[in-house]
């Protein structure tokens, strides 16, 4: 019988992918360079040359075997140690190739690393502002996915709230720096008092709280910063990546988790991730891709058009009167909407061909993303765009 | 905390893949050429050039955004379009775009088609000998997998043992012809009577029972036969294939689902398997692979050497007396074991590095698997291998 729990989940469609389809209907009426589509984190910049090379070169030169013969289930050797070794290299850890489970990107990543922590019936924790595909991570593991309020002064920690929802029910905290929707980096502060805190509640508790690290966007980080690399302050740490952003491979679906190699049963968690995988039928990503991928493995496409963005965003916005947090990295941004209620806020702005993302499915209410990883020209003509619909739309702010 | 369930899975290795990691490391020792490994069934005729020739040209004339995009989370458009047409043209169906739901291989098929129509509690039947990965698949989705005991006659279906065993709790039968191990191809007789049995059921119960029909092997079929499509006897199957053997693409991990236009709800099932998908973070396979594949989605590798290899070893186990149903398709031969205990009989068969499959995790005790996909060079020198073993071991008979 065709499974009652799927077919309602249909009624449920991701608010972000109906407002891209609606971008995308709209661009066959007017024109997509006029549809100022600010829907989706799909990047804008090309992926980096020598991966294209490099995988023309596998397969001008590689045997069909060494190509596209079964890799093992725990994924390809020397994608793991060349992934283990780029880690180590540029964040002083110690993974070894047992370290490292390739995935179907970050998605992948998050969705096998919270089904090796929890188990059904446990709480895992995130932060508001948080990615609404987490509800589908969590929920298919049978655990509860309970919302941190938003910190909404800078999108750092609200410790207080934090440690109240710290429970001995929870197995695991989800985590997202650079953030995914409001652009925040987690700064080594907010890093070393969350881990201090986990740590106390571990030994109080008498059982471990993982932390899982969703890191894709840890490669843009503005103003010539880095992003602190997680898993160096907290040992419990999986940290979860994806090459989408870094190398522009979004349809790709590359990505890993690596298993901090100092964490609970270290050596354990990538074989049972793998049997994770056996059960839902994933197995391994692509050879052809990994074996693309880890080759540039320390490369990453030319991001400077997302600081860019975000700098021109960021001041019309101010101008226009709006409240917002400057993102220290990412390509997205979290302004607060000029009325109460972001959706009706949202719906406005279509009228201008301005395509926003309302922040209630983030956990945020009142609040709206813009994706800005589009061409910083198009970016220049939204502004006027953006003005028009503040000025006509709420005349008397 | 860390999963016991997963923990406690990793003791229940699959035995194939542990031959096969013996074999690897034996011929590590003695020189893989001198292992006569017929464990694993990882394709040894090469992809067709097509392919390769295709995705290079992609790589050198696409853009990025064109090649590497986000595609949508029911799949690439073109790439299922074209699965339709070649369908319809091949087997006489009415597929559209919207009954194909691109998987990571038919590991990944079948784990989504299975989800989309059980729940937990249900039973799923299927017929021994299957492939032990079945009840991986079945396992994760909190179905019951329940083995109706082989017709060990010529393989086809006992129906008696089937009929008794169809109850009311059963919403999937899971099939697989060409069958992995047996090499048997169910005749369109055998497929009429199942369905008949099936509808018969579906009305007595007032309740859908689906067929997950499990396709990799479709064509590689012998003497110059074909196999019927079950879906085409039956509208509420679900037709679950890979390109992993038909194009020698193992390693990348690419297939679907065929949901059947006249089956229930045939247009809610893709998009449920999204659903599905959404959750356990797969969301859809490699751009690049999808694009590799559609262009070449009626050609197949050269897979006349899996038919040398089939009669040249089946005649030599008739020659030393082995009892054996001669396959009809796939790269698979199982014969009857020497004894009784098939492990026993396969460990003595190491000595001689003769790499033998015991059938128990079939659900078929006493038989053994012979995966013949290697070269037929090979092949021809374990025959001496093979009567040196039956010869020293039994040579009583």
């Amino acid at each position: 019988m065709v499974t009652q729990k799927y077919k309602d989940m249909l009624q449920k469609k991701s608010v972000i992918r109906t407002l891209s389809e609606f971008a995308t209907k709209r661009g066959q009426e007017i024109g997509y360079e006029n549809v100022f589509d600010y829907s989706l984190g799909n990047p804008s910049v090309p992926v980096v040359q020598d991966y294209t090379d490099n995988t023309i070169r596998l397969l001008q030169t590689k045997t069909s075997s060494e190509l596209h013969g079964y890799s093992p289930s725990v994924g390809l050797p020397s994608f793991k140690e060349k992934v283990a070794a780029s880690l180590n290299k540029r964040f002083d850890m110690n993974y070894t190739a047992n370290h490292i489970f390739p995935t179907s990107g970050a998605a992948g990543a998050l969705a096998h690393a919270l089904r090796a922590v929890t188990s059904p019936g446990d709480d895992v924790l995130t932060f508001a502002p948080y990615f609404p595909e987490y509800n589908c991570y969590v929920g298919m593991t049978g655990a509860n996915l309970r919302v941190v309020p938003a910190n909404t002064a800078d999108f750092q920690v609200d410790f207080e709230q934090f440690e109240k929802m710290l429970t001995s029910n929870v197995s695991a905290v989800l985590i997202n720096t650079p953030n995914n929707p409001s652009g925040a980096v987690y700064s080594a502060e907010t890093l070393k008092k969350l881990a201090q805190l986990m740590e106390d509640k571990q030994k109080e508790y008498g059982h471990d709280i993982f932390i899982i690290s969703d890191e894709p966007y840890r490669e843009i980080v503005f103003d010539g910063k880095k992003a602190p690399y997680v898993s160096k302050f907290y040992d419990n740490t999986l940290s979860c990546y994806s090459f989408s952003k870094s190398l522009s491979l979004p349809g790709e679906r590359i990505g890993y988790v690596a298993v901090n190699p100092t964490c609970t049963d270290a050596d354990l968690l990538v074989p049972m991730m793998s049997q994770i995988s056996r059960g839902i039928g994933h197995n391994c990503p692509s050879s052809l891709i990994m074996m693309g991928v880890e080759d540039v493995l320390d490369e990453t496409s030319d991001m400077t058009v997302y600081e860019t963005n975000m700098n021109l965003l960021y001041d019309k916005l101010i101008e226009l009167g709006f409240s917002c947090v400057r993102p220290s990295g990412t390509f997205y941004i979290f302004p607060k909407a000029l009325e109460e209620d972001a959706v009706a806020f949202c719906n406005k702005a279509l009228k201008y061909d301005l395509v926003l993302v309302p922040s209630d499915s983030f956990g945020c209410p009142g609040y709206f993303r813009m994706a800005y990883c589009i061409d910083t020209e198009k970016v220049v003509r939204s502004l006027d765009a953006l003005e028009r619909f503040v000025k006509t739309e709420y005349p008397d702010r």
